[in-house]
């Protein structure tokens, strides 16, 4: 352990046998404290014996390919849906595998394809009778029967991963000539004792280790790849539980749920089990059930770590589905500290945010590498380092002005960085500007309004914070969620079912419920429940707060279509009330509260169709004669609605005017930046204001506090101050 | 009756009393042959006694206010849905009519509300029980007990109709100042014999008259209005039944029937009974059974007119609901002519297509009136009335050069045209033309290719090229008609019960389904019947031919969202299945057939989420990313998806040879003109060639005949050429 230097610490470096000199000279430049691996790099012994803490990778269940090969039938698998087939008789004939890519799948014709497998007729969308079909594995063909002529018909079957799917990402995209590696699933006794047994071995050969990065536990979130000579990607979701499914496991299920999941559960008519969709009841009893194995298993590893005198990180990507930071079962898996990789301040609050981990680590952006996620040019010419790391990173700390983490570190290759001169000087400014925030806030918290959001979705808390995996820009949701994470208020998530089983919480002001209809985040048909409806509704009567974007509480049912029409003052027109006169309105002239700040033209996005109900519900922005923004009352209670959001300064201003506004707190102006490019925050137990430039521009701004004084502030591009007040 | 000159008859002019002499001159000018009364004038004895047949207007049901005061309780009737109300206890009391017109409407109180009304919870669409609501007729309003706290109720009740709907709208907008007329149900027995009596005395108060004008029959178009300090209109509907509803209709129709309609049938969560929406089972009984009525009523009048030697005319506008000239039963009423006002060619092709008249006559626009239909000026200062008629004479052309009608006619007050002679020589060229016209299609049919269209919507021949009124810009299937109007094809218009009847008629080569999902002219849920699928996709792999347009086959069900997707080859993305990743296309360059003649960039209007299927498919053209035109094979037919439809030359163009492709009639060009602004007709029995120049440019075109010969024409703007072949 190196002293702890006052700019130095709370860092890991990506070490690279080879490289010492510079792996030792970064080490101290940089005030890294832990030493990592890399995917394809290991650390050599000059590195290992230097006074810094190991970091090593594990993957378990890629681990060891010879006890794969030797256990087929213990690899994971998935269930896919055959491409569609019409019939053109009253037989047909479907090749299951045909548009899949062939390496990552087999055929699982181990397990009873009856008892497993179901054909839909998906012209009626009803199961066809499972004594008119037949399978045949020689050829991977299901020879379907008696079917009704010009029906489509398709198979939900059973397949083995013969590829990993991160193995199988980086041998492609690397152009790598190894063997392919394969999944093993611990749901199977004889998979866990070896599991166990290798991850014992390992630890017996990793004595220099002290902290064991699990990459992650056991499965994968959902990616099905296509036949590369027609498709290469076919469907791809961050949280969603596909590649947890096995014969066994789905029989563990039965015995302990008292019911049977069907391939159907998990094919859902080709949509599977996406988190853009509101899950049913079914799949969140999947997900407990796999949770709680996950957990029960991954604590017996975890165990093993511990027992050897190392801790245990989660990686919190890859392999990570069933162990959700935010769910409730998470801190009984025992991880030491949870590492997240980030590009954007929700990033940082959902690391930030987790509790059960004594330890939370960003993994900084760009990765060492050549080229960057979408293949952009990085450490390599044409590329700007540099540049994209104070980028990311301005981005990052306006979270981490709100909430701590506690380290900080990079990955890839060292070596790359050579030639980067003002990277290495930007990552050293980075980690400076990291551990004054963090002293900060180990002093004591920072001002923050009295104001507490919570946002509503099907899945609640747990998706906080991160709904399908990186920022989907034009997404409503997480437009609106890197807006809240840098705003001075507390945020929380909670679901429809959080409502049902406990009302609204006592300490929340304002709602807001984002997304189009029919997703997982607007709520779909959760909205049909009435308790929703009435709880909600007395909630804003009585003083609540409410805001809506694109497709609140949208869903057909009844006459309306957005269910708390009455309390936003609009609904939208979706075609059954085209006669019907809409009520005329002309926008507000912009001397709003919520729009003082505001400097430019209001472009939130647009829903097509949206309409006002009645003459109180007042328009305060418009767009080619569409509502962006309406104000409504109700009771003592105030709805906004919001055509949609856009991430960036001037609507993360409006959006905070907004949320004070629904909250009937007014007073606006205390510890705020005067110009919405930049923001601050003051830790009353240090006396200190800190004021960042989030933009590529220099700023200044006014910061007024809550004791009237005011002070000018000029900031270089993303430049960060600390001022004594 | 005048001679038979070439150049005169078959023309009807509005006559005015005080201006006998201009009445007599633009007769002769024009070639008139009958002289017509229009609202607010009559016609003098000097008028009378010229050579000219006399047409004269009645409309029975509002004919006789005196009877209506004294039978208030024969008044004609309508449901409504009360304002929704949030219930903010568990009782709430409800003003039947507010946010209502006063003026228009009174509620009631006579038949049993117990009886006929219903109380709806619109949080739930569940029926609140009838034992948990009173009616106070003194205060008009409806107390609920019992309710759902923060639940959302409303009041389906009856209203009679204390004020004429046309004769409501003509005294408002010119600030009449006279008795507000009240329209009569002749569903009443008494009343049946009151308008028998009354037309009896008014036709022998009318000796004169040889044509009598029917304005129209019994039942107005839906159109509600609202409390003017509020917002003026409410609802409107060209084509639905919500005025023909009454106790005693309802009463009939349950022994007729065997069953019993609700007021939630009609009031439909307050959607009521729209022609943009699919119309329910229990609906199309209710039209059918009304429909029975005022034909059966109707014809009794006719005889009437009949048994006086006179002739009697349908306006079909107005009061024209139950008596739609595409209906089975229309020629069971004895029109002998029936008159269409018309701006459009599908205006014309409507009239032109029934049958069951003799005499089928266009009123023309614009009306002899100081404004037009949308309030600018017309026969004022700032008002252009000659460019105003070559204009919609030049769109309606278009469809007389395809079917013809019988005559032509204005309407209006005569002596505003004495200071626009431009307008006078324009009615006269425009009479020319229609003669000419009308005399070609005397001598034998054009030439029109062996292309017979099938339009699909879920209302089928009864609307025929109409479907909600004046032409809706923007609407796609308008869009189409328009430009089918003046194509040298067959189009038919067939419903989905028909394709369940009898098939898909046999001389059919393609069949059009256009619309936006949910909707009437898409078809909604009719998409679920699986014959409906099984018909269509036969009839596609036998060689048929489709062409989808916007949402075609669109409806929620199974796991697709265009039903007919596997023969589009396209779908489109509801956000179920957001992470799916979708076949990846490029478009095809733009040398195909369909796009030869097509010189300017493709907008055809955008459909969010529409994605290809298969590397089958082909896109043919795109903007932004979006495809627009995507062509697909399917067994020995073809299926065009368009992303939508703007009426415009080039647009009718592409529709043509789209058709002609989907019919894989690809040898295109005989009687066609070579650019798009222009159309033209050969008459074989004739031997004339019919050359129109739609444009308000003039237009230098190519025509090649069947026979290889090819000529080159010049014409003016809106000019039309007869070349000897």
């Amino acid at each position: 352990m190196r002293d702890n230097k006052t700019d130095a610490g709370d860092f890991t470096l990506p070490g690279e046998a080879g490289y010492e000199e510079l792996t030792l000279e970064l080490a101290d430049r940089w005030g890294a404290d832990a030493i990592r691996d890399s995917d394809g790099t290991v650390l050599s012994d000059k590195i290992l014996a230097a006074d810094y803490d190991i970091y090593s990778t594990i993957c378990l269940i890629r681990a060891d390919n010879e006890w794969a090969r030797a256990h087929r039938d213990k690899l994971q698998q998935n269930y896919l849906k055959s491409q569609p087939a019409v019939a053109e008789s009253d037989r047909v004939e479907i090749d299951l595998l045909r548009g899949f890519f062939r390496e990552q799948f087999a055929v699982n014709a181990d397990d009873d394809p009856k008892k497993w497998w179901q054909v839909y007729d998906r012209t009626t969308g009803q199961e066809v009778p499972k004594d008119q079909w037949t399978f045949a594995a020689d050829k991977g063909t299901v020879t379907v029967r008696q079917v009704r002529k010009w029906h489509t018909i398709t198979v939900n079957f059973l397949a083995y991963r013969i590829w990993e799917a991160i193995s199988m990402y980086n041998h492609i995209t690397n152009n790598w000539d190894r063997e392919h590696l394969m999944p093993i699933d611990p749901i199977h006794p004889e998979a866990q004792k070896f599991i166990l047994d290798y991850l014992q071995k390992w630890l017996d050969e990793h004595p220099r280790t002290k902290i064991v990065r699990f990459t992650s536990l056991f499965y994968n979130f959902a990616w099905f790849w296509g036949d590369p000579s027609v498709q290469r990607f076919l469907y791809a979701d961050w949280g969603s539980y596909e590649m947890t499914v096995s014969p066994r496991a789905m029989t563990l299920f039965a015995q302990s749920r008292g019911y049977e999941m069907t391939s159907e559960d998990f094919v859902n008519g080709g949509a599977y089990c996406s988190s853009h969709n509101v899950p049913s009841e079914r799949l969140l009893a999947w997900m407990d059930f796999m949770n709680e194995f996950v957990v029960q298993f991954g604590r017996q590893c975890i165990d093993l770590v511990h027992a050897a005198g190392k801790v245990a990180y989660l990686f919190y990507d890859d392999h990570w589905v069933g162990a959700e930071p935010y769910g409730d079962r998470f801190k009984d898996l025992g991880f030491d500290g949870l590492i997240k990789c980030a590009f954007n301040a929700f990033e940082a609050r959902l690391c930030a945010g987790v509790s059960g981990v004594r330890t939370k680590e960003l993994r900084l952006h760009p990765y060492l590498f050549p080229t960057g996620l979408r293949g952009e040019p990085t450490f390599m010419p044409g590329g700007d380092p540099a540049g994209d790391a104070r980028r990311f990173w301005a981005d990052i700390r306006r979270g981490l002005l709100r909430a701590p983490v506690d380290r900080i570190g990079l990955g890839g290759y060292l070596h790359l960085v050579r030639d980067f001169t003002d990277f290495i000087e930007a990552i050293a400014d980075i980690a400076h500007e990291f551990r004054a925030l963090k002293r900060l806030h180990a002093e004591g918290p920072p001002h923050g309004a009295p104001l507490k959001v919570a946002v509503l979705t099907a899945w609640g808390a747990l998706r906080s914070w991160v709904y399908v995996g990186h920022f989907i820009h034009g997404m409503e949701l997480y437009e609106i969620t890197e807006s809240l994470a840098g705003l001075p208020i507390q945020v929380s998530f909670i679901s429809f079912a959080d409502i049902l089983r406990a009302g609204i919480p006592q300490d929340v002001n304002v709602i807001i419920n984002a997304g189009r209809s029919g997703s997982a985040w607007s709520g779909g048909e959760l909205w049909k429940n009435e308790k929703i409806i009435e709880a909600l509704t007395e909630w804003i009567a009585d003083g609540g707060g409410f805001i809506g974007v694109g497709e609140p509480s949208a869903c057909r049912h009844s006459s309306q279509f957005f269910q708390l029409a009455h309390l936003l003052g609009v609904d939208r027109e979706i075609g059954l009330t085209l006669n019907r006169t809409k009520t005329a309105w002309t926008a507000a002239p912009g001397e709003h509260f919520i729009l003082q700040d505001n400097q430019e033209e209001i472009d939130l996005g647009q829903v097509e169709g949206i309409y006002v109900l009645s003459r109180e519900a007042l328009v305060l922005a418009q767009k080619d004669g569409s509502p962006q923004i309406v104000l409504n009352s109700f009771g003592k209670g105030r709805a906004i609605y919001l055509s949609g959001f856009r991430y960036m300064p001037q609507n993360t201003r409006l959006l905070h005017r907004a949320l004070c506004w629904a909250a009937q707190q007014t007073e606006f102006g205390a510890w705020t930046c005067s110009v919405s490019q930049a923001d601050c925050a003051f830790f009353p137990a240090s006396k200190k204001l800190v004021v960042i430039n989030n933009g590529d521009q220099a700023a200044e701004t006014q910061v007024r506090g809550a004791d009237g004084k005011a002070i000018d502030v000029r900031l270089e591009a993303y430049a960060m101050e600390i001022i004594d007040w």
